[in-house]
């Protein structure tokens, strides 16, 4: 058994591609080097997401730049193996943000870098994806942004997405009418038929924004409510186009621009006209909402009463690939790589 | 004494000019013609504001249309004549929304469609300003948007006009360092010398993108917290650029684009990456605020802690003319039109 591991080898410019990544392998940690306090874990998934891609780029964001040569940064899910920690022993089944590599060791007193989880009725990887970080931000954004009220409509981008495919449910079962955006015929179906949303729209086959907007209103005949954006862009525009006098908007992301390419929003005048509120957020700002956000998300796992569904790479020499592949939209659901 | 009235007469396409206004005349209306609850008021004094540009268009916007061959809307101040209401007398001194017109008859049994002003300790004319729709208006974003905390920075463009000097004044007084954006160098004088404002950006003088940005930069060190936007466009986007993480923005006019002119947002991927909040409102829509605000303005201005300027055209035939100028920001402060 080798340690392998994944490190940025150079930054993108414009789109990144499997050159921006290096795999680097060597012996595992031995259990015995660890130093009290100390946790070693095999990782058995890697969580993928967008947010990697904006610490592939040098400068200001809301994160700090990925270092060059360092280890990709990313939420993981696996077994410890060795522990020099009282609260963890062999075994154990936990989440943390272990990187892009196959195992980690943990210095686990500072509070939060690794958590047991209970694997009884959810499933370990689930513990990335709809009970984990993608499943708190649908929830946080939804309920301390978008103010969802019984009756209303929300629209959410990147719909069968992690995060879009929880804010649509979490939504619906608050009473809203729920309209997802999405690429593709199957993906749509797919939100449709499992995620059992309202309505999803293509926006491949509605290329121009006349078209998108003409979509977007007949699938929301009372109009916009609330946007949950995931890609900002022409979906963006699209969305204050069809809103309604008071709606809000939660931005999450705005995949459609982290490429580089300027992305301007058309019609900022219609936040005047019809007071709207914009507000960008992120899920690691506000670890005091997580309690609630997860139970909430586990309950419905646990219940089956939440959706949720998984595109599983084999192997972390495949994450790379399968990461520009989440960045163009070629997974369904949450993306992950699985390492054991 | 003749009732003259200033009527819509065709609605712009494009820039509005005098050509969409048509003057009226007619007898005074008689104090024996009114009807129960009714009054006669004599306006000492018509207000002129942004938002009536956007009422001359036609199509969705926050307020109906104006309609064509009615009189113009607007805020007044004056003094009645006659009243058959036994809540008015004669020489009352009253606010209220008599448009462009010399005399109104107005039916109080509506609440608040008519106001008695004390004009002890506060002059007429400053109900419509400083104590008035626009004192309201500053008062509301700054405290129900912007959240102003002592030590960070505020932003305000138009900042010599009534809302604008406004914002700053009471942002100050929360212990805020306030920076304007004012059109010449003698607008930028008054909102430092007169408004006390701890700097002013005349946007004139930096005429590019990045000469504005430089500016705001170098006039809010520590960056920008607050943005209160009254004019869109090239500032809003400097202002977003200078901002620092969870910035807020309130969007109370962005005359830049009343026009019609295409006025994109050119960043809104700092939205996300800042977490911004971006929030527009309009001051009629809580009305339940305006005796809070309205206590601290009249307080403020009675003890002359609050200060107020305004430019003062004479003659209801001026009025068109007065607000086209408002529009090109040849006002200094508020603009009113004297009656009497």
């Amino acid at each position: 058994m080798t340690h392998q591991q994944i490190v940025l080898a150079s930054r993108p410019s414009g789109e990144p591609t499997v050159e921006n990544f290096r795999l680097v392998e060597g012996p595992v940690p031995a259990a015995s080097s660890l130093a009290d306090g100390q946790v070693l874990v095999q990782h058995h998934f890697l969580s993928l997401d967008p947010y990697m891609r904006g610490r592939m780029n040098d400068g200001r964001s809301y994160a700090q730049p990925q270092p060059l040569d360092a280890v990709m940064i990313g939420g993981t899910a696996g077994v410890v193996l060795a522990s020099r920690h009282p609260a963890f022993a062999e075994g154990d089944a936990v989440v943390g943000m272990g990187g892009w590599q196959t195992h980690a060791v943990v210095d686990v007193s500072a509070p939060g870098v690794l958590r047991k989880v209970d694997t009884s009725a959810i499933p370990l990887s689930a513990y990335l994806g709809a009970v984990g970080m993608p499943g708190v931000t649908a929830w946080m954004g939804l309920t301390q942004i978008l103010e969802p009220q019984a009756g209303q409509t929300l629209l959410v981008s990147a719909a069968s997405g992690a995060v879009g495919s929880m804010v649509g449910q979490l939504a619906r079962q608050r009473g809203c009418r729920v309209v997802g955006v999405a690429g593709g015929a199957a993906k749509c179906a797919h939100v449709t038929d499992v995620m059992q949303f309202d309505a999803c729209i293509d926006y491949k086959a509605h290329a121009t924004p006349a078209a998108l907007l003409q979509a977007v209103q007949a699938a929301a005949p009372l109009g916009v409510d609330m946007y949950f954006d995931n890609v900002g862009g022409a979906v963006l525009d699209a969305a204050m186009a069809a809103m309604n006098d008071h709606g809000r908007i939660a931005v999450c992301g705005m995949i459609a621009g982290y490429n580089g390419e300027p992305m301007p929003m058309a019609h900022p005048m219609l936040i005047l006209q019809r007071r709207l509120k914009i507000q960008g957020f992120i899920v690691s700002e506000r670890m005091d909402l997580w309690p609630a956000a997860l139970k909430e998300l586990g309950t419905g796992v646990a219940r089956g009463t939440l959706k949720y569904h998984e595109t599983v790479a084999q192997g972390l020499a495949a994450a790379p690939e399968a990461f520009l592949g989440l960045l163009k939209g070629r997974n369904l659901g949450k993306q992950l790589v699985k390492l054991v």
